[in-house]
């Protein structure tokens, strides 16, 4: 089995993925459109990527991707603590740290810490949180960077503090992307997404109604813009029914009647709901 | 009249602070938390904000400040084209390019005419737009920047390529933030924020339907994590009606009622839809 992720090695996606599946063969790709491209060719069996964090919401490179694409499905889901280290080369003083890199969104996980404790350093942009790492080996000036605890083994580097985010409940939601769905388990989710047409408003309520009638339970509901203009949006709708289910076939067909366009990303098992930290 | 934006100088946010009030004092600060600060602080009397892009989305950051300050209300909305330039030192030829710059979104926004002409070039994440444009100038090696046209007259870059999007119809909406709203003119939109007790799924289908008693057309949803932890959220709704209508004062009346956290983002002026590009 090979499992496609967002690396290089050492980033929050490989963790996920071996969680997922930790005798699988890791595969890494340089962004999100390639690796969803790679189980689209067949180059992978599956992959693992992020869809949602508890503090910063969606991750809209997938659900972009999972409009435009037809062939492949959500095929389960599972959550991981984002935890931010700082790291740096063996044997450096916090205090020397002139520059710190991460990817922008990590910087900004790890404000507070930043401004406290280091406030004389310069943050600098990476483009992945692994990248980080191998950029501040690789810089002239002494430097740290924000990564997970991974990076620290896979690149040699030391960790100086640990869980330095803003928020202890830093979770990020990945989805298993397969080319096929997942049968019922009697406790199942259902992600679908649909539009309506230009000049009907009110839809998006008849369409939650669909789901009170059938005593479905919505446990999510993002919009995404078309593409086509300012204030046209997909709405993605995460239900819990399976696809299969009488009530679940019921409420699919009714949404799509009403839609201009309709998709389902897949029925797949619920994961159990991730601790809340203190 | 001193107003804030996102700089450094050559921003797509300055732009729109220009469109809105070209005779004002502008204000640059480093990051969107500090142009929102200045305004909570008084350095300036309002700030120009980016909150929503027709292509990627939600600018999520905008969104998380309205729903924590008290003080601030969105006073106006304006939304502007967001045309890419490839630009670089004056006399660069296309083919001498190793690296580019850009703001991780604007290099995503770009894809299809990196990869097409652009692809032996490297691409390197700036913290902004504007940033990238300095990076370039100050690379070793043969650098090109992807920045609004705005930034070339002002770092004294030469432009290779304009309109570079992969999308023509890239739109920014941005908002005026002040300390006060304003009153009605005939056409005004309202944006609210609201989140619901632990336990009451179908709540958000009963609050979408008390726009429809009133016949208040929604405009725009979003949800928003509330940080407590995954599946959690903050919901955003931009609505045609002010505040201080007399069915505006009731639709907000009962959606207070039911809600565990209810907030006024403020009522203002609706802008006119920006037109729609071949």
């Amino acid at each position: 089995m090979k499992i496609g992720y967002l690396g290089p090695s050492g980033t929050y996606s490989e963790e996920a993925a071996y969680q997922y599946r930790p005798d699988a063969e890791m595969v890494a790709y340089p962004s999100i459109p390639a690796v969803v491209d790679a189980v689209e060719k067949r180059e992978v069996d599956r992959c693992v990527v992020p869809i949602e964090n508890s503090l910063y919401g969606a991750i809209t490179d997938v659900l972009d991707f999972l409009v435009r694409t037809d062939d492949i499905f959500i095929a389960g889901e599972l959550a991981i603590p984002i935890d931010h280290c700082l790291m740096a080369r063996p044997g450096t003083a916090l205090a020397d740290i002139k520059v710190v890199y991460s990817h922008p969104q990590s910087l900004g996980q790890s404000r507070r810490y930043l401004e406290s404790t280091l406030s004389h350093a310069q943050a600098i942009a990476s483009l992945s949180n692994a990248q980080a790492v191998i950029d501040m080996r690789e810089s002239d000036t002494t430097a740290g960077a924000i990564a997970p605890r991974r990076a620290a083994e896979i690149y040699g580097a030391e960790i100086i503090a640990e869980a330095i985010q803003d928020n202890p409940n830093n979770y990020t939601r990945f989805v298993v992307l397969d080319d096929s769905d997942r049968p019922p388990t009697g406790r199942d989710m259902t992600s679908v997404a649909f539009r309506f047409s230009e000049d009907e408003p009110g839809l998006l309520y008849r369409a939650l109604g669909v789901l009170r009638e059938n005593s479905i339970n919505m446990v999510k509901i993002e919009s995404r813009p078309t593409g086509e203009r300012l204030g046209r949006y997909t709405f993605l709708i995460d239900m819990e029914v399976h696809r299969a289910d009488p009530v679940g076939v019921q409420t699919i067909e009714k949404l799509r009647e009403m839609s201009s366009w309709f998709k389902v990303f897949g029925s797949y098992p619920r994961m159990a709901a991730p601790p809340i930290r203190a």
